[in-house]
């Protein structure tokens, strides 16, 4: 995972973009993730004053900067990069699927700054717009379906290049069953059976069969005491 | 990666979607990742019936299945994973990020079928939604911006479950610069220098120099052989 720092170095830029709901997907999938420097070439206009004037536009679209050539959205960059379906052109620049690609700018970032490109929703980038990437990135998709939707291209990159991990908060782990409260099930299901009459319960392996049935199941600590408190409720409804 | 077989085990069941785009945007995700399976539960009926009749449905829509509760529409899966941005709720499942939860899934799929459950736009899945689960796969993002678009959320994970790789003809390579040309370029170049009386090119250590300076760059064959003429075009006429 990146520093922060390094995000900052990461602009997006979406060139040509016809629909106003596409940059707005970017920019919310860019503070999703983590990044900040959105730069639109030559938007159509009514799709670029529908984007930043939309309720909720995040901060991402207020800060954004617009160009009215790709040459002048990449002059601070030391590294451009294209993205491509390749359904319409096969471009001569080196091709690099997504994982392989991300690792290479996340690189890059640490010591240098970085373009990443988009196309428009009908074209994608033309190839004076490649002219300026040093390589293209590919989003890995089944053949025949390789036309992604522009704000989902764009969150699938980010989520790729950001390479975050669960904040501590949402990684704060359930607590699973402990082998006691495991190992109390098992017995306690067995005392009731035998209780109960239930035959299967006396034969040999019976034990093992509860045990194996028990401890195959992931168990939050939680469950087990609720299934335990359970337990003990009907045992003492049958007056064992 | 999977194989395509296992894909078809795997259900998209969209729960109380309001906004027709976001459908649509599901089933074209799908489509991109090699997904078929769309069930929707109870959504918003203008939602759906725009979503079907959209012009480019995806044979995903017309495919897809409509269930009145969450338990009719899970009948048939023996894993269920709910998602959650961990904004509303603290889920009493276990709860993973993506790529190990991708794997997870991807495991279950070899030998099971497996439901992933999204929650409606404003308020993701419900805890009685929830109680279905075995457990909760979250996307990794930036703190206090947790809340995906509901759209980019099932292309982020079915881009990370697919784990495709390039097609053939995506990754045909462009093929790099043999070792002869970029030694021809070195060698070109330091003839030409020395014939314009660049003094530099005199110094101790200048082969080697500008070796290093041709060498460290990622030269594809077509370009060096570009670069090769142009040398050859300018050395004609300054006549070398």
């Amino acid at each position: 995972m990146c520093a922060r720092a390094d995000f900052d170095r990461l602009s997006i830029v979406l060139v040509a973009t016809r629909n106003p709901l596409n940059i707005g997907a970017a920019a919310r999938a860019m503070s999703n993730f983590g990044f900040s420097r959105l730069r639109v070439v030559n938007p159509y206009q009514v799709a670029w004053r529908e984007a930043r004037s939309a309720v909720g536009g995040a901060p991402v679209l207020h800060k954004a900067q617009e160009f009215n050539s790709v040459a002048k959205a990449i002059t601070d960059c030391s590294l451009v990069v294209g993205t491509s379906a390749l359904t319409n052109r096969d471009p001569q620049q080196p091709v690099r699927a997504l994982p392989e690609g991300a690792r290479l700018i996340r690189k890059h970032l640490a010591s240098g700054s970085v373009a990443l490109l988009f196309g428009s929703e009908k074209r994608g980038l033309s190839n004076d717009d490649l002219s300026y990437c040093r390589w293209v990135l590919h989003i890995p998709t089944v053949e025949n379906h390789a036309s992604i939707n522009l704000g989902q291209a764009v969150a699938v990159s980010l989520y790729e290049l950001a390479n975050l991990k669960m904040t501590s908060r949402a990684a704060a782990r359930v607590p699973r069953a402990s082998g006691k409260e495991l190992e109390r099930m098992s017995e306690l299901l067995q005392a009731m059976l035998r209780a109960a009459g239930y035959a299967k319960a006396e034969r040999p392996g019976a034990e093992q069969k509860l045990r194996r049935l028990i401890r195959r199941l992931d168990w939050t600590s939680a469950d087990a005491q609720t299934f335990l408190g359970m337990l003990r409720a009907i045992g003492r409804k049958r007056g064992n």
